[in-house]
């Protein structure tokens, strides 16, 4: 009857932070998990607002410092939900220390980080999971599903677009707690880490790997005030990145991520045209699958707009009634439930590290392109 | 290879008066239709209106006493596109007179002037139909041909709403050419005779007779302005009518129509709902149909979004290629279309007069429902 | 730091005993509340049932009567989730009992029941709650101070429906556990009280009173299995329930709700006309809300979709970021919150068992109405 | 009163052949423009097809040979509606003969056959006119009349997009009458002329000139069996082109055309993101413009959807009543209209030729960029 327990640390206490820790609250409410995960332990450098958050999610403990949390004998798994640029120092100890290691997206700030990732997790053999959420969205495994079973048939295109408009303000600083995302050094790059490599991560799941890019990218504001020196700097980072594909496959890709694109907060959405059936999914709307079958009867076919909340929608019987939609958590409730399943299994389901390895020679494929003004070859991790 | 000639004579120069001169214009460039139609006359009380008309659809003639025209012998078909109150003088003369009459919906004011052309049309033995264009919207049609299949199965509910929002303003007069709409004494009555004549006419075409009725009707603005008096005279007409009603075959109707919805212009939208399939159509993007089938498979059940502009979709073939749309005007066309097809076979299809006879029973119950709060019996024209 | 504890006893583990359980289980992660609200007993019938319930959602103890939950005194708050027939009888009790009671809508079967419950809590003076939980839908809130504010001006129409098709199988049986909505005993009527009351109490909140009604009501499979005899038995509740309103302020009301209409889960849908605005909202997609607003600029007036994900929208600043949408379950943890904050204060906001009573003198009158075939006033709570 | 005669000779019966003879009969039913259009002669290589034609569309007589419809003198404009591959020839001879030239697009086959016509026309002083019709729908001229007024500020991000279907067939052949767009020799190349030309067009209108692009471009079915010669082939053009683009302006440009996106019949869309608003318009749904303005109020910033049917929206006070669309022939219609008022102006509107040119530039350079695999700089008309 009593579940072992899994005694979770997680470093990091920003807005990953929280959907991380709300993961791991809820699912056992809604998931018949083999473990009882633990909130053992949360990490951040500010005590105060450790202490703040422990109280707010229920933590057992604090710590300020990610090396004792990873030295601590108690915790099972180190959860990395901090800046991008403490992922693989974090992740590489966590790896030697023994940990199942989870790891918010990207992996590491460019391949060469990520590589040192994915070595250090294999040469420790640990469990190790890339929280690329959107993978969960229902709609989206739906569309997963499709696929395998062949629906779509040959595919001729794949495109997918991330764009948002925070950015647009000349006001806005870059740097320190809230804005490190516009800093270079800490996020490693703009919308090509932060938004393109969703994109990829869902690409390469769906419609295998990915050849050769061409690309563009743009910093439409090129100095800000930065909020840790207080001086106007240059910003560093890309604002908007596209880029065009060839797939392994010989489909035809077409990616675009931009922070400029008036009116669309968190506009993901993917579409990928085969030759009986096309797909189309939207973040804004992510209870919706859009599916076109060319195999419907002619004077019939149409889009059918899905609204994915039966019980026989992935997930979705984990929850309410049908007609009754869930959010953006719920994505990272379901990761954490195939993970504590996949672990009790031994055998932790993607994304791994080495599929974040996979996006991380995409995105830096896609920054060198764009430099080159050419088409260049990507990486494959295998 | 040359086609016999049909000489129309329009009476009316208004909205009406445009639609149809339209359709007949255009009828020969994209249907094979037996006769050739020729713009006759047109007829209108003011003779530089209906001049300047003549120029610009190419009228042979213009005459501006109805009577003049029905007596005139080169004139085969009377199309009757004037307001409300000319509806039954005009279309008995014409019938007495032998001619075909085509006569703007509604039929009369009332049941009681549309029994009156129907005896007329009936005694003369001649071709007649009225324009309720709507049955002739492409997305219409493959409703009518779905649940003509049988694959709706038995009706649950029907239900059908015309929003309009013009009349909001208390500055807005009534009477006098543009407005008679507003004028009880010419309409008849507000948009119970406008907007739910149109909706009942299809909703009896497709889903059969109507039983009984409750409704409610309001004069939002009691008070206006009369054109031709120019004193503020009490408005006579129903600014918005609701009804609830059993049709005969068991399912339940909600209709409703105003002019007081803030934001649709000619919003008509009918949804019918089946055992096996649902149905929905909007006049705001008249070039789509919704369907919902459960048959389909269970985790792909959704409401298809038919972009009705295919070759195998009604009267589609006769416009472009696929993806391309038509729009309101071409309804009249297609109207024109059959009429011509229908008159060379001695079968002219409906809406005839005693379908639009039909329709008025229904509106008549409407009123007098709304005034004896109570629910009313529908006369039965057969 | 520490907050006072407040001890909950919630009465059924049914679907409603989930969303109240997650309620309170999540607010405190995401809303700053006065209390620590502790799920310290839940009730059932069954005691196996109770046990597994308690484990997944970590009550503190199990009841299988409720009147010994009732009378313990360590409950601070009953909440009542269980069918409707029991809600006047634990109501009431609990009220006696000097508890804060907290009931699933609707509150009673009927007026008499509701009335009865009203009186008891008003002796006790006990705070009190229904869970109409879409007042608490984001955009629906939001549309409440859109009215607030004077945006709409004078209100034309106020248009709602609520449509599911879950009961059309002939073969679907009525009664017992899941099943208790079809069953009139213990519901004390269809689809009025279980979905238009929902309309009704967003109907009031917005628009205020309805004076009377005229309705029509349907049981389109006579005869249905009932799980507890085993025998087939007339269906006792209404299938589809529709009806016209006239409220207090002078404006026509629309209403319908059905299980019959096939392609809808859960449709709940409102549309509210005024002189300057009008606002369109829709259940299955709970996070958008539309606006037309008159006063914009002609050439670019059009329906506003709004993605109601800005911290600027209400209650979203406790949540994600931008973009990010929420779900349906949020409702009840915004009322959760709002119940907290209001008990702290003394001030427990709406909606009350006296809104609640409100709401049955309309579903009442819609049944009575159905009856009659004649318009009825409702009765007024105050 | 009596308005002077313009006689048209149109070359090609086919598709454009019909949409521009409608253009002719249609406009002066619906504009009061300056000259009488007639159509006086329909020019094409089979007889018995020319005569058919011309007893559909009322044309006064038949040429089977340009060269003598450009020879007679009763002649004022040769409008060209024939394969491209006929473009250049006739379109030089004509200028020569002192017509005025309106010319289906793209203008040539690519920018050399364009230069050489331009230059004729340039030569010859005559009025010249490209038929991309899509600057006509009223909410793309919507669109402009927005950007002129200044509203969207800097522009960040131009997205367009034209996907079809209707190719996917491996057992569709090449070449010939109807299919002589899969036909490279007459074609010049695939969906780059024939869909991208339509993007490019409307982007250089709204946005500026295009300074530099990458691209990709794929033939997806190798070998078809052609018309012509009855043998299977290899296939010359390119089923699928995107590109990525830089505006002279600094804006980012992301293009695609293709054939193979199974579910769009003609789905051409294109969105502009500003720093103060963004626009999305759908040639699927043409009658509505999407907009987005952050100035609006934060709380109810939303996209429009203009339903673009109102009297002050472009063109549209010329068609029926707000509420009522119209659709894709319009445009045509459109068209004619402003060539006529500008020919009697002598000041004829855009397109030009010059413009169709600049067009021919930038699909030139794609497909250059598609071999090279590198940026090409794009040629500049003037």
């Amino acid at each position: 009857m009593n579940k072992p327990r899994l005694n979770i640390g997680i470093v990091g206490y920003g807005f990953m932070g929280r959907t991380h820790s709300n993961a791991f609250r809820r699912v056992p409410n809604f998931f018949d998990v083999p473990y009882e995960p633990v909130l053992k332990a949360i990490c951040g450098r500010n005590q105060a607002r450790a202490e703040a958050f422990q109280q707010t999610w229920g933590y057992e403990s604090v710590e300020t410092d990610w090396r004792k949390l990873v030295g601590r004998r108690d915790i099972d798994v180190i959860d990395i939900a901090s800046p991008n640029d403490t992922h693989a120092e974090v992740a590489i100890a966590a790896a030697q220390a023994g940990k199942a290691v989870l790891c918010e997206k990207p992996l590491g700030r460019n391949a060469a980080e990520s590589k040192a990732i994915v070595a250090a997790a294999e040469k420790a053999g640990v469990p190790n999971m890339v929280w690329y959420n959107y993978r969960r969205v229902p709609a989206v495994r739906l569309a997963k599903e499709l696929i395998g079973e062949g629906r779509l048939g040959r595919v001729f295109h794949y495109r997918a677009k991330f764009l948002q408009d925070w950015t647009i303000s000349k006001d806005l600083p870059q740097g320190g707690e809230a804005l490190w995302r516009l800093d270079a050094a800490v996020a490693g790059s703009g919308v090509t880490g932060d938004l393109l490599a969703h994109c990829i991560d869902t690409a390469i799941w769906l419609n295998g790997f990915i050849d050769s890019v061409a690309a563009v990218t743009e910093t439409f504001i090129k100095e800000r005030k930065h909020n840790l020196t207080g001086k106007i700097q240059e910003v560093g980072i890309d604002d908007a990145s596209t880029f065009l594909a060839r797939f392994a496959n010989g489909s035809l890709g077409n990616f675009e991520a931009t922070r400029y694109a008036l009116g669309h907060k968190a506009l993901y959405t993917l579409e990928i045209n085969g030759e009986n059936a096309s797909i189309i999914w939207d973040l804004e709307d992510l209870h919706r699958l859009q599916y076109f079958d060319y195999r419907d009867e002619g004077k019939l076919r149409g889009w059918r707009s899905i609204h994915i909340t039966d019980g026989d929608h992935p997930y979705m019987k984990h929850w309410w009634v049908p007609g009754l939609q869930i959010g953006y958590e719920h994505t990272f409730v379901h990761q954490a439930a195939d993970f504590l399943c996949g672990l009790a299994e031994g055998n932790v389901p993607g994304p791994s590290f080495l599929d974040g390895l996979a996006t991380d020679y995409v995105t830096d494929a896609v920054l060198t392109a764009a430099k080159s003004s050419a088409w260049e070859k990507v990486g494959n991790p295998q």
